[in-house]
């Protein structure tokens, strides 16, 4: 390769950096709404499962205003939830979700925030930005405060690195590039496909370690993102998480947990064991790190040890068995990993508790429910989506 | 796993913590030197390959002065180096190693700071901290000069976790811990074999990149040590690096660079490849991020291009090299390990070009020269090791 290829290369590399860059600056600038259109705002939808009034979105009004949000409301489908004034938004609760899917509404959970998968199942957008309700805007070292739909985009939109572990962490960083003895043929990277921010203040932590360390804050600022490189697994939080609907979004079921079933609180972890094996399949990229958000309230460490201890074991046996799968090479498309992965989950940890035969049934149904919603582009919508009637505001 | 044994493996870990950090906080608030003794001070030895008078250990002095310093002085050993008075410390210049390791001194490069590694061939200590000269005292966002020395022991003596990634960094660090959804028989980590260092103001950039943006600085500081996951590679930089020289010594081998040599500016590189591949095999881990020191002059970019530009090419074929290795069951210690790297390298690079027919003999020859110089504990010291007779002050 030439030094003019490489120059090449970088500026090209470099220009698109700044157009991004650019964009989100307008954006964050907060220029009058109406002058500059937000990044991806016809493009993303913001999913919030909830059981209570929504009115956390307050804090996030500046950056969440000119989003689309889909809400799930989780529980008692007759209790009414109040969303504030000016957002745009969809809302369903388990009524809805009941007379969309019919028998398939099975695969979703109820009385967990596992519930929110199906805010991905219905949404038509190409990316997905999905938080917490007791989660609320953090500030950075300098006491500004954190656009985290603008940080996740950022990352959304500029490559992963998963094949070499680049020191300076984000190459496509202002500021930032390659290092040394990063091979140039890999400096063009691979599309996102996963965006794991973080958590200033209550960490997510275990039941174990909460009763353990009650006391715990995390005030530290990282300000890093990072890509998780090809054959690692992480520990996937849902509370602040954006992702590449088209690509990976089949793959974001966030299991059976709560009312009825064995276990909760690992509903985002198993969507995170499968979607990274899956992007790993597929050649996406996965990265943490910034943007925090500022995480208010510790759940009960009592009830989450009821909820988890199920997990806390099991996990010993799936994390193995989600270290050794090899999808077939004829797995094109996160449904048809999907459902590969749904056969070796019943064969492979269905020995460990027949709970996982039941899950590996709901994972297949979860991808016809998926399939049913989403028609390829190539395909004529099929009658049936005409059942999604969100309540529009 | 119950609850209790969960309790008492994360106290464990606590009190292992603050062991760590009450010995190292008493050493970074300079009580007088000789109140308390320096962590490691009878441990760990600073190489420091040169070619100039080592004025920049001024700077150094508080955090140094306690350590033994092995100088390997390059190019001419008719010129005297000056080392600042006070400090305790041995040089080696090329005469010196050709009478040291006679025939196979052939394996030392010349012109090059890759003869650092022989450094780490007579060192007698359990731990190397090895910087360039062009290596001064970084200041943390508070102002703070940062003790490089003591993060990169700090990160030696916790454990690593190659095996799973944990969202919030790195788990031995206060005010952190492991995430939900870690599992638990993994958080014992292992040891930790390698702590690399980074690098504020001037970024290590390859010579390319250095021509297209001669003017970034890097300003950013990360407040992060993680693990690098085993089956990752990276590009390890030698300007400012910690290891644990029992474990992985033999691995850090800076390979053949410099004067009479095709290539330059990658004997860091083969260290940190073959090195890494070692400790994934062995079940050792490797730090990178925190701490970082003040690189203070680029060095330039036409002559860096004129020694590297076999290796930007090389190494498209190097890393897929590295990628692939699988060394057998019974390579137990560093020492087998790298002898049967080496024969992979003359059986896979040969190829690519004779050079690395070449580098594969010598690595052989410095691991029989290590053998030589470090023969193992269980055996009675042979009478070759008194060769070693540095100059002392």
């Amino acid at each position: 390769m030439n030094t003019l290829l490489l120059n090449s290369i970088n500026f090209q590399r470099l220009s698109y950096l700044s157009i991004i860059s650019h964009s989100l600056l307008i954006f964050t600038m907060s220029v009058p709404a109406t002058a500059v259109t937000p990044p991806l705002a016809d493009d993303l939808d913001i999913v919030i499962p909830t059981i209570r009034n929504l009115d956390f979105l307050e804090q996030w009004r500046p950056f969440f205003q000119p989003y689309h949000l889909i809400i799930v409301q989780d529980g008692d489908p007759t209790k009414t939830i109040r969303v504030p004034d000016g957002f745009d938004y969809e809302l369903y609760n388990r009524n809805d979700i009941n007379r969309i899917l019919g028998p398939r509404s099975s695969c979703i959970s109820f009385k967990d925030s596992a519930c929110r998968c199906f805010g991905f199942l219905v949404s038509k957008k190409k990316y997905i930005f999905t938080i917490d309700d007791d989660c609320f805007v953090a500030k950075d070292p300098l006491g500004q405060e954190i656009n985290a739909l603008a940080q996740h985009i950022h990352n959304l939109l500029t490559p992963a690195t998963p094949y070499f572990f680049n020191t300076l962490y984000d190459p496509f960083r202002e500021g930032a590039d390659f290092v040394r003895g990063y091979p140039f043929s890999l400096r063009e990277g691979v599309t996102t496909a996963i965006s794991h921010g973080l958590w200033l203040n209550i960490p997510d932590y275990d039941a174990p370690t909460q009763l353990v360390k009650p006391l715990e804050r995390n005030s530290r600022y990282v300000d890093a993102v990072l890509t998780i490189p090809k054959g690692t697994l992480f520990p996937m939080c849902g509370m602040n998480l954006g992702f590449h609907r088209e690509l990976i979004g089949p793959a974001m079921y966030f299991g059976l947990m709560g009312d009825g079933q064995p276990i909760g609180r690992y509903d985002d972890m198993w969507a995170g064991w499968c979607a990274k094996v899956i992007c790993d399949h597929l050649g996406l990229g996965v990265k943490t790190g910034l943007p925090y958000i500022w995480h208010s309230k510790a759940s009960n460490p009592f009830v989450n040890l009821k909820k988890e201890y199920k997990g806390i074991y099991w996990q010993e046996e799936i994390i193995p068995f989600f270290q050794s799968v090899v999808l077939p090479k004829d797995c094109t498309t996160p449904q048809k990993c999907y459902v590969e992965l749904s056969k070796l989950v019943k064969e492979k940890l269905g020995p460990v508790d027949p709970y996982f035969v039941k899950l590996a049934g709901e994972m297949v149904t979860w991808i016809d429910a998926w399939n049913e919603l989403n028609p390829s582009a190539d395909v004529a919508p099929v009658k049936k989506t005409d059942a999604v009637a969100p309540k529009k505001k």
